[in-house]
């Protein structure tokens, strides 16, 4: 449909048709039968509403959607269609590893093939929209939904957030991938102790400088909507927070795109203690130009009345309908309402053997290899007996919380991956332990006690597992612990206050442990847990996430030395929950520990813990030594950029994947500036003992930050250029800028 | 000396006079017979600089100061005197609790009383300025300063700051107190991760609304100086930071007195990165209007430079100089340099009898008792058998770390107290523990490893006392518990990541209560320990802080129940470190743990831990049971002031004191507000079955706060009341704002 068409359609609207477009409910609400009782009744939405609602929450599936589409447009006046959204954070069908195991890549172009594969699957379904990427700055591993997050730099999410964008919708004006929602704006990752909803407090010098280049990098890459936060931001709410969305977001970026509260965020500002009521509820909203209302009767019931009273005006809400329209007409839903999807289609697209392929190679690249021991990693394949134990050593829930669409039995366990490499001469296995001591929490999920009872071992089996898995590990050379948290201790809503292994794995690990044989520690979990005690229990640790479908797979891969661990940290790992909140780029303070001046206790640092973390950002080891020489700078001045390179070499006998990190220090500036910033990084494949020369190009734009008049500039003087393998151990120069 | 003289005195000065009442320097400086070497001549200050010094730092005593101030007035060429400024924080030779004790008071006369007392013995001893009190708001008991500070609330921190100031200022300007100085504007207490001298990032209306109050308090009551922060805030350390201390402090609150740095922190604006050399570390601080250097050669060495550059307004270092003369003149030192300090008034002054009084008495009402199982206390004397074991039952370590003048041996012990109550059939002691597991870290305040090798009890002392403890709990019929924190694990730079009891000191405590006697456990510490173990292993917990040179006699009181016990916790306690920050006027979010429409796993908490702290702001018991009713309210609506009432009733047959505590919500405001937030208490006598009816008068201005456009207003609309013993068990009524 042309401009000039859609405008008109818009004119042709009634109210209740254009606020209509405006309203986003979840798909019971259009196979309800009854909406006169129950849940829907309790919201107070009507059939009137629903009839004319722009959008559908959550529900995907192409014969699903076209139901409801088929049933949509048969009433709809003006045969608008109904745009279907839904949660499709790191993989629709094909799981690929939690978005935390992502930002491990280190590896952007690799996530946006990813992405573009999950966009085909998610468009066969009938999506039309994602709510992803999820691109919150977190810096505190309470918080669960750092799951969801690539980690703690403003620079890696931003490669990271345009990646993603990028591969989910390519091509989309023609047709291809789906509309990306980039989430949540802003600063969500920012929840105070790391406890999910909490009020978010920080300076907008941080804000700008830390926590929005993500968000901006999506828009900058295309991203068709923006999803609103449940925090606040300077008192306000994001929902209804100005500043954030009309003076940030639409006028100093440029978004005209749609913009959509998170669920029942709209009426939650009142809960918030900013809106008396729906209605004031609404206005707030409308006026901050959310444009949709997910899962609230708030523009529903009082937008129209809002109008009538004067209170707000027409055009706030016709520019609303229009960015709804203009979406729908984008994505050519006027031309074909199921973009596509069919059955037919989902078949051809999902898991296909590329899919699992590129899900394998992501899996493997975002398993970190956090510790070696006596290089007793890789294991031999049928030289010896490998012991493999505990509740994720053949366990499906390998994809995580927020796997929405992902199916548990497509999930190749770590055990079926061992099976590739080990004969039943050399493979032992049992459970070993239950996954938790105590299963109680999941009554929150709607749980009844009878089958909260049911959960895991009894009392029985637990002595008889322990007893098997002592007995078994006699026989073995290495045993190979698959421990981590439950799949509900992460995601939304699951922050915890004790980020370590649970406590009846730990107990199983030290009994053991004990018999002194070779081990490997796979760490499944949603998050940086604790590892402190575990790095000194063990030989080997593979931090491996939550790995996707192909978890199994890819971590077999690596146990039996068939691929080379590349696995990087984009999250610092903290050595106790006491150092929380953690992160490598913090402010110079005026008594550094290195401090020349100050000596002994009085420096920044705890008494009873380092300040740095256990494993720092961009740390993991793999089965090559690469040594970093040379670092060269091609001037000692700064003009208008500056060629950095440096040489790597592999010193073993097999290829490796070396990510190479440039951090910057600013050493004298207007404000305090980070101790190191990441400024560059790139993932270059080793040959055997192969040297490669990598090259960066600095730029005075990559020098830029809010200045001490909260302008957005570099400032002429010393910088420090730090290269190599991780943020810790770097090769040092200097230059000026002029 | 009248103002015009004091002006012609100005100006008679040279650049090198002048800038010399700008520069303070300790007492080494003074002392040093060549300033050629040692760490004088490291920091580059000559005997020329010495010579025109302004102050001079934590030197005490009537005899030092004396002989240092007659040198100085030898060769000055106008006789000016030095200002001798130090370090008195809760107590001079008389020690009182430590701050965090004296907020459990909830007793801001007492409070002035005992600020009095101590400036009587500082003034005797030639000091001139104390650097109290220190009102930095605190929120995360990791930060070792906490001991510092009253607690975590505006309104109670403001209380004590203006009870603090007006105490020690009584009578200045009549030759009475001494100078009141501040401390550390501003926001020092939110150092990130509660790691000292950490960033300190937070939005102006936190700011405003929550770390300023205390710090306006004290402006407003007169104090003299104001002592500049370590951290940053928005980026520029405080030290340089024109925000807050030209706009905020000078302009906005009309503050004229004299600001000084905290100890180097202008030479630290360099390790900030915010100055390249002093000179430019020189040029921020005093065109931020810093006043005094202290213990650094910049302004020493750089300000004439600067002068002569053009690069500062001699009109800017003129004024600097004048507030300093001003403040020596105000305090009469022009005509008598040594206000009237000698060692006949230190013996008058002294730990006389009723300083030591006073010290018990505030000492008492700072204990909380935080729990009383089977209401084991108080204990009657003479009556049973009672055990005294731990490092603090017989330690005169009881006044803290920053209790700089005072002396261990004036400190009564708590054993020393027991024997006022149990004679020595009915007292049994020993030790029975070590204080902690470890020393060594205390090499960092220079002690060899040899020495740190002496420290503590060996292995064999370890073992006799364990067994000789256990032999003796045999015995008794009750055990008390003196445990706690070492004196060097709080205060400046006592940082923690681990806020439990010292470990060996929990293995301890375990082994005992197994032997199933009654437990009394007093703590020692300089901050909220986590105390959730402890709560299962022990009958009564009585909080004592460090409790002062009478800290013995006033638990002792306590336990025999001749006081009953009246503390209130000014600081939340947690749970776990992982709970941290905590602080009861969190603000409400979108879905709060009792939200109507959020059920089970989706509202903001953790998933492994209460949102609310172990023991609540305000909690603590009695020997009484005090019961609230009647909460009555003069009207439905405010429109100037409301007046409000309730009725305590003390059912028990001993005399209490009881701290009626108020609370209000603003339901809903243009910004998020707190879900409670502390208004107005009042400490009140109550007999035995004594009735009070307690009345508040509420005014509009107690209703203000920063709205969305940063107006310092209140809003019309509903409210509620809460009124109660303390945060958690309030009675609740509602008005509305007209």
């Amino acid at each position: 449909m042309k401009e000039q068409a859609l405008k008109e359609l818009l004119n042709s609207l009634t109210w209740e048709e254009k606020i209509g477009q405006l309203v986003q409910l979840s798909g019971d609400f259009f196979h309800a039968d009854q909406l006169a009782v129950g849940p829907q009744k309790k919201l107070g939405i009507d059939q009137r509403i629903v009839d004319q609602v722009g959008s559908v929450l959550n529900v995907t599936g192409a014969e699903k959607t076209k139901e409801i589409q088929d049933r949509h447009m048969a009433k709809s006046r003006h045969k608008i269609p109904l745009l279907f959204m839904a949660d499709i954070i790191y993989g629709y069908r094909t799981i690929f590893p939690i978005p935390l195991g992502l930002g491990a890549t280190w590896n952007p172009d690799l996530i946006e093939s990813a992405y573009q594969q999950t966009a085909e699957e998610a468009k066969a379904a009938g999506a039309h929209v994602t709510f992803a990427p999820m691109v919150d700055l977190v810096r505190d591993a309470r918080w669960g939904r750092t799951l969801e997050s690539t980690g703690e730099d403003p620079v890696l999410n931003a490669a990271f957030a345009k990646a993603m964008v990028t591969g989910l919708q390519k091509d989309l004006l023609n047709g291809g991938g789906i509309a990306s929602c980039v989430k949540h704006f802003a600063a969500y990752g920012a929840a105070e102790g790391g406890r999910e909803y909490n009020t978010v407090d920080m300076s907008e010098r941080r804000l700008r400088q830390e926590y929005l280049p993500a968000y901006k990098a999506a828009v900058d890459a295309g991203c068709q909507l923006v999803m609103t936060s449940f925090n606040t931001y300077d008192g306000m709410p994001v929902t209804g927070n100005q500043f954030l969305l009309k003076e940030i977001l639409r006028k100093e970026w440029g978004f005209d795109g749609v913009i959509i509260s998170d669920y029942a965020a709209i009426q939650e500002l009142i809960a918030h203690g900013v809106a008396a009521d729906d209605r004031e509820a609404a206005k707030l909203a409308i006026e901050a130009t959310t444009d949709i209302d997910m899962k609230t009767p708030c523009y529903a019931k009082e937008l129209e009345p809002l109008i009538e009273n004067g209170e707000i005006s027409t055009e706030l809400v016709d520019r609303s309908v229009y960015r709804v329209l203009k979406l729908k007409n984008d994505l050519g839903l006027f031309e074909d309402p199921y973009r596509g999807a069919s059955q037919a289609l989902e078949e051809q697209a999902f898991l296909t053997e590329e899919k699992r392929r590129l899900a394998k190679k992501v899996s493997a690249e975002s398993v970190v290899l956090l510790q070696n021991r006596n290089q007793v990693l890789p294991l031999a394949p049928n030289k010896e007996k490998v012991l493999l134990v505990g509740p994720y050593g053949d366990n499906q829930e390998l994809i995580g919380l927020w796997a929405v669409h992902g199916q548990r039995e497509d999930v190749v366990t770590i055990k079926k991956g061992f099976e590739n490499y080990l004969d039943s001469d050399h493979l032992l296995y049992t459970q070993g332990c239950d996954m938790l001591e105590d299963y109680a929490f999941l009554g929150e999920f709607g749980a009844t006690k009878d089958q909260i009872e049911q959960l895991g071992l009894d009392e029985q089996m637990k002595a008889t597992e322990l007893e098997t898995a002592l007995a078994l590990a006699q026989q073995a050379d290495t045993i190979v612990f698959a421990l981590g948290e439950h799949t509900m201790q992460s995601g939304e809503a699951g922050s915890r206050t004790d980020i370590t292994l649970p406590k009846i794995q730990q107990v199983f690990l030290q009994k053991m442990v004990e018999l002194k044989k070779k081990t490997v520690l796979i760490v499944i979990s949603g998050r940086p847990l604790v590892l402190t005690k575990e790095i000194e229990q063990v030989d080997a640790i593979l931090q491996a996430w939550f790995p996707g479908t192909e978890g199994g797979n890819a971590l077999a891969d690596i146990v039996f030395g068939q691929t080379n661990p590349s696995g990087r940290l984009s999250m610092s790992f903290p050595y106790s929950v006491g150092q929380l909140p953690l992160y490598y780029s913090e402010f110079k303070t005026g008594r550094p520990l290195t401090s020349p001046t100050h000596k002994g206790r009085f420096v920044s640092k705890y008494l009873d813990s380092p300040n740095e973390p256990l494993f720092s950002f961009g740390f993991g080891l793999s089965y090559s030594k690469v040594e970093y020489s040379e670092l060269t700078l091609n001037s000692e001045y700064m003009n208008e950029s500056l060629t950095i390179s440096v040489t790597v070499k592999n010193r073993s006998d097999r290829s490796a994947q070396e990510t190479v990190q440039l951090y910057i220090q600013d050493v004298t500036g207007s404000v305090v500036r980070p101790i190191k910033e990441l400024k560059a990084f790139q993932k270059v494949d080793l040959r055997a003992d192969e040297e490669k020369k990598v090259t960066f190009h600095l730029t005075r734009a990559d020098l830029k930050f809010y200045t001490k008049e909260m302008l957005f500039e570099e400032e002429p003087g010393k910088f420090i250029v730090f290269v190599g393998p991780n943020v810790k151990e770097t090769l040092e120069a200097t230059f000026d800028l002029k």
